[in-house]
């Protein structure tokens, strides 16, 4: 479920989003969360066909409240981006005139160059059916369009804002390869530790006749050592091989682990080798 | 409105897309509507709650009729993976395990070079409220989630797969700067062109005594020419420009082009520069 933690911060910023004449609240309302959820949170209507405020979007924003709350209403979209000094049409159809096209991660690093620099942008939005007039487009800097499946181009007006505010999110990364969250902290393994599984295994291998005939014993550790090798295991990895082979040599389907003849076989080499696993 | 164009290519292949237990018809239609806006046909569903196939599914889908009529239903998330090589789980959350996580720029640029070498490969989507267990994130290859807003990072499943589809068609473009269409031809003006306009538009301007008092004319003219400079105009722009100068020389409110006494005080300079601008 959407909803905002106290503990992690709420992005609210960067290029107002201006929606022209759009219809149905729901789709504001989707318009709202998507760009909640990438740090979005200045929404402009101009002359919503079923008014404002809406129930229907406010459900349909997913607690994205702060941006219901924030969004306010022009009679024309000249009045709705008055105070602003750069604004990107978006737009699916070709347009035949002489604006500038860009991309999506070509708009949305400029918009991000001009708004640290203190300039006030927005991105203009179409009705849902129809999209822009050309005196609307006209009345923008540039053009953005997305790189659609050709013969099915049509997104809809929410699905628009949320690849616009997710490009603006990422326009905003040091790294475009950064992620939220790190797998669990892991550290390659030494050939050392991998000798060491080499060994183990060979000798609870060899001590169970694995080796036949023995002409081929060569070629069979060199087959095993490769599968051993291929995966540059982590010393965790190791750690949990050893516990899994430690548990077939050292206990029988009979004789499991915990039961009074179990273990018996082995020395101390591997006895707290992570049997538990992972 | 969405809809196929048989001259337009469609594109329609690419990772499957896999959705665990989802519940709504509606959301698995704009899953299949955002597959095919960036050229993904092939969805598998693991057990939807509310069975297949599903009216509500197709409606939503907007025509997205291929990816819909090729649906495959899967009793467990083994099976729907079961022909595949390489498999990425999309979460939100944080996930306490080894698997590496990927940001969706770099599993794109994964998929897309296994899918080229000819693996099959995939990515799963959980449930609307709560995703996927670590069971099933445990039977995928890698991790993948996406640059969210830390206090709003809910996305919905189809505004995932749009997400995730997107990043799909941008890792087959050449130049991630690519458009579809571009805008009308346009040559950057000479600098002839660009004196020429200063030439009529000084000697206008003059004729008519702007230049005042005498001592600031070249200060004056310098500034002008700034203006006329700076956006570096192209040859169309030059010729629009000099249109507009033309009628202010030639025409008056009094004397409006097509009038009886119009146009009299000039001669053939101009006459066709395009008064009729754009």
């Amino acid at each position: 479920m959407a909803g905002t933690n106290s503990e992690r911060v709420l992005l609210a910023e960067g290029p107002a989003v201006i929606l022209v004449e759009p219809q149905l609240g729901e789709n504001i309302g989707m318009v709202a969360r998507a760009m909640a959820n990438f740090g979005l949170s200045e929404l402009r209507l101009v002359n919503p066909r079923d008014g404002w405020p809406s129930e229907k979007a406010r459900s349909a924003a997913a607690k994205a409240d702060h941006v219901i709350d924030g969004t306010r209403v022009f009679e024309t979209l000249e009045e709705a981006i008055a105070d602003l000094n750069f604004v990107y049409a978006t737009t699916a159809r070709e347009r035949y005139g002489y604006k500038p096209v860009r991309a999506p991660v070509v708009a949305a690093q400029t918009l991000r160059a001009k708004f640290t620099a203190g300039e006030g942008t927005g991105i203009l939005f179409g009705r849902e059916r129809w999209g822009l007039t050309n005196e609307e487009v006209a009345l923008a800097d540039e053009i953005v369009t997305f790189p659609v499946n050709p013969a099915f181009a049509s997104l809809n007006i929410a699905q628009a804002v949320l690849l616009m505010s997710y490009e603006w999110m990422k326009s905003g990364l040091k790294d475009l390869t950064d992620v939220a969250f790190q797998p669990l902290e892991q550290s390659p393994a030494t050939k050392e530790q991998l000798f060491g599984l080499f060994d183990f295994v060979e000798e609870a291998l060899d001590a169970r006749g694995y080796f036949r005939p023995e002409g081929k014993k060569p070629k069979m550790i060199d087959n095993l050592r490769a599968v051993l090798t291929r995966r540059a295991f982590t010393e965790q990895e190791i750690s949990i091989l050893r516990g899994v082979f430690a548990t077939f040599d050292r206990y029988s389907r009979k004789n499991p682990r915990g039961s009074a003849g179990a273990g018996a076989g082995k020395g101390a080499d591997g006895a707290d080798d992570g049997a538990d696993g992972e």
